[in-house]
C-alpha cells in the first residue's frame, strides 16, 4: 500500500518537460494545483508568503517549494520589502501576469458548471459592476476558437511523430474517420 | 524521507471541493495534470484506452483512475463500441467540450513562452491554414480581459470571507494599496 501510494506520487510527478507541446509544457512550467490558486491570488494583490498560507490553507514546505518553482520559472520575481528584518515579497513578472487569460478561461469554466448556490464569486466588470462572461477569440478575425474551426499546425521542433497527429487531427475534423 | 513523501503526497492531493472559487472548484473537478492532457487527447480525437495511453505513456492505473474521475465529474461519458469483445470508448460530454477554451488558453500561454525550437504544434485556422493567436474576451463587450479591468463580483454563495476579499481586491485595483 504504501509503496503504491509512492509509486503514484512519483508517477504523478512525471515532467512534461519532454513533450513538446505547448500545454503539456505549460503545466510542467507552471507546477500543480496550488501553483495556479497561488497565481490565482497573486491577482487579487497577494504578495507574502503569510498572505498566501492563511488564503490557501497550504503546508508551509508545499508553498516554499510552489513559490520557489514558480519563481525559477520565471513566473514570479521576489523583492525585498524590509532589510529589517530582512523579508521578501512575490510579485508577478510578465510572464506571470501572462497566465491570467488561462485563469479566467478556467475560472470561467467553474462559474458554468459549478452549482450556483456553491459560487461566492463572480468575474465583474468594475466600471459598470456587470457580469463578466468570456470567450475566447482569434486575435485578428475575433471569430470564437471551437474544436471544429482549431487545428494544429507543425511548428519549428515538429517530428514525424507530430506530424503524423496533426495528420490524424485534421482527419478527424474533416468526418474522414468519424 | 519516505515519510515525507507520503504526507507531501496526500497534501498535494487536498481536495479543493470546499472553497466556494470557481477556479478551485474547476481545478478539483478536473482532477490535475494527467486530465488535462487525456482532455487534450480527446479533442484531437482520442477516445479508447489504449489509445490515451500510447499518447501520454501514462501508468495504466493512473490513466484508469483520471478516465473515470473524468467521467464521474461528467466530462467524458462511456460509449460502447463494440459488443464481443466489450469495449469501451470515452466520449466528451458538453461540459468536457466546454473545457476546450480553457485548454487552448492554457496552450496559447505555452506558445508564448517555450523556446521556440521546442514547439512541435501551433495552434492553426484549418480553413486558412493561418497560425491562430488567441485573446480572452468579454462576451458582451468584445473587451480584452486584464487584471486591471477585471474584478470579483459576490456571487449566489458569498459569505463575510468572499465579501472581504473581494473589498481587499478593489482596492488594489484602485491603487490604493499600492
Amino acid at each position: 500500500m504504501i509503496v503504491t501510494v509512492i509509486v503514484t506520487f512519483i508517477m504523478q510527478r512525471t515532467s512534461f518537460k519532454s513533450f513538446k507541446c505547448p500545454a503539456a509544457r505549460a503545466l510542467d512550467s507552471v507546477g500543480d494545483w496550488w501553483s495556479i490558486l497561488i497565481l490565482r491570488d497573486a491577482f487579487q494583490g497577494l504578495a507574502r508568503f503569510d498572505e498566501f498560507q492563511k488564503s490557501l490553507g497550504v503546508a508551509p514546505n508545499i508553498l516554499t517549494r510552489r513559490l520557489k518553482h514558480l519563481t525559477d520559472e520565471g513566473l514570479f520575481e521576489r523583492h525585498r520589502y524590509s532589510e529589517r528584518p530582512a523579508r521578501e515579497e512575490y510579485r508577478l513578472t510578465d510572464k506571470g501576469r501572462d497566465f491570467f487569460p488561462v485563469l479566467m478561461a478556467l475560472f470561467s469554466w467553474g462559474s458554468r458548471h459549478v452549482p450556483e448556490n456553491d459560487l461566492a464569486f463572480l468575474l465583474g466588470d468594475p466600471a459598470s459592476g456587470r457580469e463578466r462572461r468570456t470567450v475566447l477569440v482569434d486575435a485578428e478575425t475575433g471569430e470564437e476558437l471551437k474544436p471544429e474551426n482549431t487545428s494544429l499546425l507543425p511548428g519549428p521542433g515538429a517530428d514525424d511523430a507530430a506530424r503524423e497527429r496533426i495528420a490524424r487531427m485534421r482527419a478527424w475534423y474533416l468526418g474522414m474517420d468519424a
